[in-house]
C-alpha cells in the first residue's frame, strides 16, 4: 500500500468495445496533458515528459469520460486531464520519497533530474490541475478535485502515522484505503457526472483495487508484480492480509516489523498466506466489485456506457487473476 | 534566493496605525488557519501546528486584507488564509529538500516528523488552500491562487535549471524573482481587490523583497540573517549581486561555483561586495519600492488603506536598513 501501483487495467478491452467517441476523447486528454508540459524549459519537458510517456493506462481519465458518456465535451476532457495530473503529481512525489530509480520501466523524474526538480515538477503538475479547471470556470470540478486531494494527503499522513503499529484494525485500514485510493477514483466518476450511484461505484472499485494490490504485495510473485514480496511490511505498512492473519495466528499478532530484513519479510508473507487471509481479502475485493457493478443499476446509464464501466470494474479484478 | 526567507515586516507598525478592523480580521485568519490543522490526528496537528505557531508575520494575508480594505468580509479572510497556506506548503517542502532542522527558531516539520510526513503535510496544506476557496464558491480566487502556484513551481524549476550557470543574465534573474516571489505577493493583492494598480504594487514589493534578500545573503552579517554568508553560492544559485559584480570583475565572471566550500564562498562574497554591486542592487530595490508606492495613486484607495500599504512597503526596505 505504500506505493500506489498501476497495474494495467483492460484498456484494450474497453477501447475495443467502445464506439469511436471514447478513443477520440482520450486522445484529446493526451493532448491536454502534453500541452501542460510545454513552455517550461527543456529539462522539465524531458523529465515530466518521461512520466507522461510512461503513462500508465489512464484509468482515472477513462472513468471521467465513461461516467460522462458519449456527450462528454471539452469540460470533461479537461477534468479527465486534471485528475490524471493530480495522480501523476502524487507518483512523482512518492518517487522522491522512495528515491525510486524506475517507474513502469522508465527512469523516474527524481532519478533523471534530482530531488529538487522532482519536487517542483510534482508541485507544478498539481498546480496545473487546478489552474486548467479554474481558468475554464469549472468551479464544481475544482471543488471535487481539491476535496479528493485533501483526502489523498490525509491518507498518506494516516499511513505514516500508523507505520509499524500492528494493533491497527480493519476499520482504520479501510479508512486509509478510502482516503488514499478510493477518493480519487470516486472523484473521477463524479467529475464525469455528479451522481451518488457513480460516486459509490468509483469508491468501490478503488477500494477493491487497493485491497488486491495489498494481496499482491504478500502473494507475489515478484516476476509479475515487479517488486519483492513484503515491501509493505518492510515499510512498516500494516495491511488487511496481516490484520486478518494476526487474528488467527498469535505469533503474527506480536510480530515486530521494525528491523525486518528482506528474508524475514518473505517468511512473514508465507506465514500470512498460510492462514488463508489472502483468500479472504480477495473474496472481499471481488464482492466489492460485484456490488459496485450492481449499484450501476441506479445510475441511469446508456447500455454501452454501463457495459464499458463494467469492463473497467472487471479489469480491477482481472489484473489479479 | 534558494530559501524563501521571512524577515519580520513592520507588522507592529501597521497594526498600530490601523483602526480596529485589521487586527480583528487578522485574528479571523488565524482561526481559519488553525481550523485547517484540526481533525487529522495528533501528529499532524503537532507537526503542522508548530509551523503555524512559528508563524512568520502573515505578510501575504495582510496584503489581502489591506487591499480589500475595511469592507473586507469572510471571503477575503478565507482568501488571506488560503494564500498563507500555499506559502506554508512551499516552506514545508523547501525544508524537506534542505533537510532543515529549524525555521524561525523552531523545529521544522521534516525534523519533527520525517520526510514522508512533511511531504504529505505540505501537500495537505496546499490542497486545503484550494478546498476552502472552492467550497465557498470563490472561483476567481481559486483561479488567481492556482495561477500563482503554477508560477511558484515554475520559478523553483527555473532556479534549479540555472544552478551553477554563471552565464545567466539580469533578465533571467528578474524573471525567476517574478515567478518565485513576485507572483504570490501579486496574487495576495489581487485576492484583496482585482485591480491592476494593486497587482503592480504587489509584484514590485515582492521583487524588492527578493533582491534585498539576495543582498543579505552576500552581505550578512550571519548574526542578523541567521544563516552563513554565501549560502546561495554554495547552492549554485546565481543572483543579481554576482551577475552585476561579474560585469566589472572578470575573475568573478569565470568563477566556478561547483565544489565551493564555506570559506571560499565567504571570500567570493567579499569580492562581490568589493565591486560595489550590493549598493547597486539595494538602490534598485529601493527604487522598486518607491515606484510601487507611487503607483498606488492609481488604485483609488481610502487614506488609511493607502497609508497602511505604504507601511508594508517600507517594511520591505526597513528590514534591510
Amino acid at each position: 500500500m505504500t506505493r500506489r501501483s498501476e497495474v494495467p487495467p483492460p484498456v484494450t478491452a474497453v477501447l475495443d468495445a467502445s464506439s469511436t467517441w471514447l478513443p477520440r476523447r482520450l486522445a484529446e486528454v493526451e493532448e491536454v496533458l502534453a500541452a501542460q508540459m510545454g513552455g517550461h524549459g527543456e529539462r522539465l519537458a524531458e523529465a515530466a515528459g518521461s512520466t507522461l510517456a510512461a503513462g500508465g493506462k489512464r484509468l482515472r481519465p477513462m472513468l471521467v469520460l465513461l461516467c460522462a458518456g458519449p456527450e462528454a465535451e471539452e469540460g470533461e476532457v479537461r477534468a479527465a486531464a486534471a485528475v490524471e495530473l493530480v495522480h501523476m503529481a502524487t507518483l512523482v512525489h512518492d518517487d522522491v520519497l522512495d528515491a525510486a530509480p524506475l517507474r513502469r520501466g522508465r527512469p523516474t523524474v527524481v532519478a533523471t533530474a534530482g530531488r529538487e526538480m522532482a519536487t517542483a515538477t510534482g508541485d507544478l503538475l498539481f498546480s496545473r490541475a487546478f489552474a486548467i479547471l479554474a481558468e475554464a470556470g469549472q468551479a464544481r470540478a475544482v471543488e471535487l478535485l481539491a476535496g479528493a486531494s485533501v483526502e489523498l494527503a490525509r491518507g498518506e499522513l494516516a499511513q505514516r502515522e500508523d507505520a509499524f503499529d500492528t494493533s491497527i484494525g480493519e476499520d482504520r485500514y479501510m479508512e486509509r484505503c478510502r482516503l488514499k485510493t478510493g477518493a480519487l477514483f470516486r472523484c473521477a466518476c463524479l467529475l464525469g457526472r455528479d451522481e451518488p450511484a457513480l460516486s459509490e461505484f468509483g469508491e468501490g472499485i478503488g477500494l477493491a483495487f487497493q485491497l488486491l494490490d495489498d494481496v499482491l504485495d504478500v502473494s507475489g510473485p515478484p516476476e509479475r508484480t515487479g517488486k519483492a514480496r513484503g515491501t509493505d511490511l518492510l515499510d512498516g505498512t500494516v495491511t488487511l492480509p496481516l490484520i486478518l492473519a494476526a487474528a488467527t495466528d498469535p505469533d503474527l499478532a506480536g510480530a515486530d516489523l521494525r528491523g525486518l530484513d528482506e528474508a524475514a519479510a518473505e517468511r512473514l508473507c508465507d506465514r500470512i498466506a498460510a492462514t488463508g487471509a489472502l483468500d479472504t481479502v480477495r473474496a472481499s475485493a471481488l464482492e466489492m466489485v460485484a456490488k459496485a457493478k450492481h449499484g450501476l443499476d441506479r445510475a441511469g446509464l446508456e447500455p454501452e456506457q454501463r457495459q464499458l464501466l463494467e469492463l473497467v470494474a472487471d479489469g480491477v479484478v482481472e489484473r489479479y487473476g
